[in-house]
């Protein structure tokens, strides 16, 4: 464990959020998440919830102000008005956890597959909630 | 995630749950062990605490009958009387949900490491109780 | 060994199992399915019956309830709407023991071949019976 | 599969069997024994009995005419005398199928995982009798 | 050496032929023959002519009998009608040995590079004689 | 960049600093130590000076309360009672920033190389001054 | 530490500037760079500026004559006609230090994100100044 | 040091001129050649002249006799019809030492580094003239 | 195939033979030999005599001057003055083909395997007859 | 190539040159030395003269002024008082190069083997010359 670091950021989950770029993409997935089959880089942390994950990454992860949604959530599959409760936790965190608390945007199953695949990396959480997913795109720190 | 699975076992634990034969050794330690420089096998589960850890492995792993003491866990630095609440957590988890629920052995710390040098793996929880370590020995399944 | 777990199921096939998520595909193939040259990953269970180890699979993986087909097989070559002993025993097994009891598609050889490229795994069992091969859709575990 | 080779023998227990030479030894294991940890080489049968993976074995590989125990079982712990029906069924298997059908040797447990350790391969079957282990010296063949 | 499998099969080509599935291809090719360049996999037997290698190989290998031509030659540059000798004894050798003697197959030189390029597997043996060059594809064995 | 850790703590640093458990060492070295030789896992940080990565090393490890002394230095060779600018740099660095702002404990030019070579991991930092060298032992943190 | 060789130019950082080729191009780029997700070979100067970087490399790198701009950097999103003061830097290093002290080039961001895909390496510095990005493309030396 | 071998053919590139087969292509390359980021299999020979190199090759490598020109080399840019003095060195070489001295072929710069980037290997030799690269078929040997 | 080098040595041992240097030992190992077991690097010719092997391996390897026996055999187990008919052809061939044609020394078995293990690396032949092992010890050529 | 720096020194060298710290060893081998076996880490530099590698070398690398004799070469084997042409050039390069010119220690044919095995690095050369060899401790440069 680490000083004012929280303790749910593992070794390679730290590595990866300090390794990432303006633009780079980290995806926190829930539990039945194709996780391994997508990404190249897959970090777990199962047993642990998705809002937990979510919550301790925005404390150190600066979202992009370049575009209009840094944060990108699921559609509910048949149902792309829906807003599951989760997903409305997920605004709530990033609207006051964030640096940037912008509104977030929403992708199709599948099209939010197809951008996952090409993320920086993916966190599997625990999270048993279904539509437990959210992108990030991470911002710049100037001087 | 599977059926009839405890969700907290991930994939690299169940792999080494499954590989360990008779006599092989688990070491389920807390977050501040030393678990990445001592374990050739270290298996992270970086925000679950060593309790819930203890009670999903043991639903699955047979305890050793061939030994006394197949559980053992870490005497408290100058103070080896002394019961941790956590250790007392350890004992009666192992009591009830453990197919061979016999009494804790004790190592002093230093022993300790250098038996969990020579397990089979090492998990690393991500409990912040002092003394949250324990070691289990695989048993047999007969006809 | 593991308690509650069955035995047929290595390390190699747990840990494909586990790590598998939503849609991800399992293929169960028989000996002289051409699997090491198909897939990537690529489990071997020798000895052992295709029948024997879809059983044990359906006790631990969900079948997807998202799509109509959740498990699928090969048409016999030149007599698409034969229906060999294995695969009848297939849809058997897959209706006693599935959480979610579909019916079974069909794929003609080389389009089954290209599926298995895709799939996140191949299971490569001794089974001696012609067309013992199966493709399973993994489903979710909500709460 | 291939003509005329036992179709239990994998690609890797093959390749094993082909590559060693006069002296190295091949354990084959039940499926309590602690195979991953002890060998470098460990390749795994789930779900085939010991006895006919020595009886495949034993097809293709000669036994060793240079010492008197080209096959070595393990005893019974605390009843050295015992002879589980396993070992009488290797004794029969060997008698019948080895082209050098000596007597076999004894060792105590931690002797034979002492042994199996500097063994050139160990071969984990599904085998759920206890004492289901065996260790075999390659012969030579001359012409 | 093993009882009863022609010695020159080498524990890699052993390994290759029993990995191999239905429809997979075995190219054995010439001591001239860029097989190092072209195959993922490729097994070198030094000092050793095709022809043997053909004969051993086809005492343990199916010929697939799904296809016309199971073996394949390649063409003599400028003069595709030419019948090398080498290549009327490979017709021997498959006729008297293998247990599906099909008539062999021809292709241009470089459309037979192109099919090498994408078989399971290369022999590279010393044969000397040119055009000492041939592909096998692998059939079923079933009950 | 991430917010509130110091950018110059590199994704190879952070993640050894989180990955080290209690008891573990970190080496913090100069320009002209043998790093790549001693250490198993060395990150350089070229260009920085060993002072500025004590400064922010410190910020997140917790020093060790178990031992007398969790930061040793390296004696002047000669002059073992010498304290070269720097070593008191760093013990004003630590009074000032430790969370348990011991005192320095000092070691034999190469009793420092032995027990660098067991350390957790050496950062090579761009340190030119002589004697820019100090071992940390990480501390716990509880509850 | 070597003599006549800038410290900051690393093990790593003087393989690859030696390795380089004619038209090879290396980048060096700010701290907040996607380094990591765009290039193969990464370099990370952590804790140092790239003007400082930049100011090593071309004492060693020859630039290529062979080209209109041997050096590139990215254009202000939504200012391409501005010149931040770093960049302005960059010019002033590259016409006193560079062997061929040509006029940069410019790229509109996400182009110069796709060239420095193809770049031989990049050197990720810890410059927090934005726009501290530059490409630099190898030269000969002849006789 | 082998007898009757030349002593700057390295194992490596040994290695590699055996492996070759027919057709085959390695280039021998000047200092400034792009060779690592082109060529899969670079070889070094630092400090030897590409003539030097191309001596000792052509006393072990057979051309090819199936196409016109079995060498080829680099196109001086804006100058296609210069016959640099290495060229001509080439030439000379080829003619006196090669089992099929032929006329060389040329390639524009650009082509050149196209054709370089498919061959078997590259070696980069420390040739310091410019255009000192050429490009080599490998023939056959037959009885 | 290359020019002036016997076609038998691989392109593996050719590496082997030219990367050797003074005092450096290979092993020809007969086909029973445990080669894979005792040697790091082993390389393999099925199918080929020790005898042809030895006669090709000496055409380009200078023996030991520097030692009194640079070859060595394996005494006949229980007749160590024995001398089976291909060492006889050993020693021919050495004194007909090697630079420094001198006598061979003899090492009892298990002696012979302690000096295998620590060769440079093991040539496992194809050959059959018994006692078909030799170690050679690497000359100098000087000028 | 780059400007001011050797051309011989390749890109691993350089590495090496630049890794290495206070008190690491360098060896400079001649072509018959047997640099694989002996050097963890060895680099090649066939066709050219350890006394050309000792003065590029020289020119970057500092020696060590903490020992007499930072460079020692190897006795002549049964005439330890001999000194070989090729050791006096070596001292000359040195005394001319060096930044500390010291004079040269002797070592022992084995003795000098065994000290090179724990160097940081062989580099090994085409010297053809016998006693081509020396190693080099690495000094400091402080500020």
């Amino acid at each position: 464990m680490l000083r004012n670091i929280p303790s749910i950021l593992s070794p390679d989950l730290l590595w990866t959020l300090r390794a990432m770029g303006h633009g780079d993409e980290l995806v926190i997935a829930d539990a039945n998440f194709p996780a391994t089959a997508l990404g190249a880089r897959c970090h777990r942390l199962d047993g642990v919830t998705a809002t937990d994950v979510l919550q301790a990454v925005l404390t150190v992860l600066p979202l992009d102000q370049f575009v209009p949604n840094p944060a990108v959530v699921m559609e509910v599959v048949d149902d792309p008005n829906a807003v599951p409760p989760i997903v409305a936790q997920f605004q709530d965190i990033t609207t006051t956890t964030a640096d940037n608390p912008a509104a977030m945007g929403k992708l199709e199953r599948f099209a939010f597959y197809d951008r996952a695949k090409s993320a920086f990396a993916i966190v599997q959480t625990g999270e048993t909630r279904l539509y437990g997913n959210i992108i990030l795109k991470k911002g710049v720190i100037g001087v």
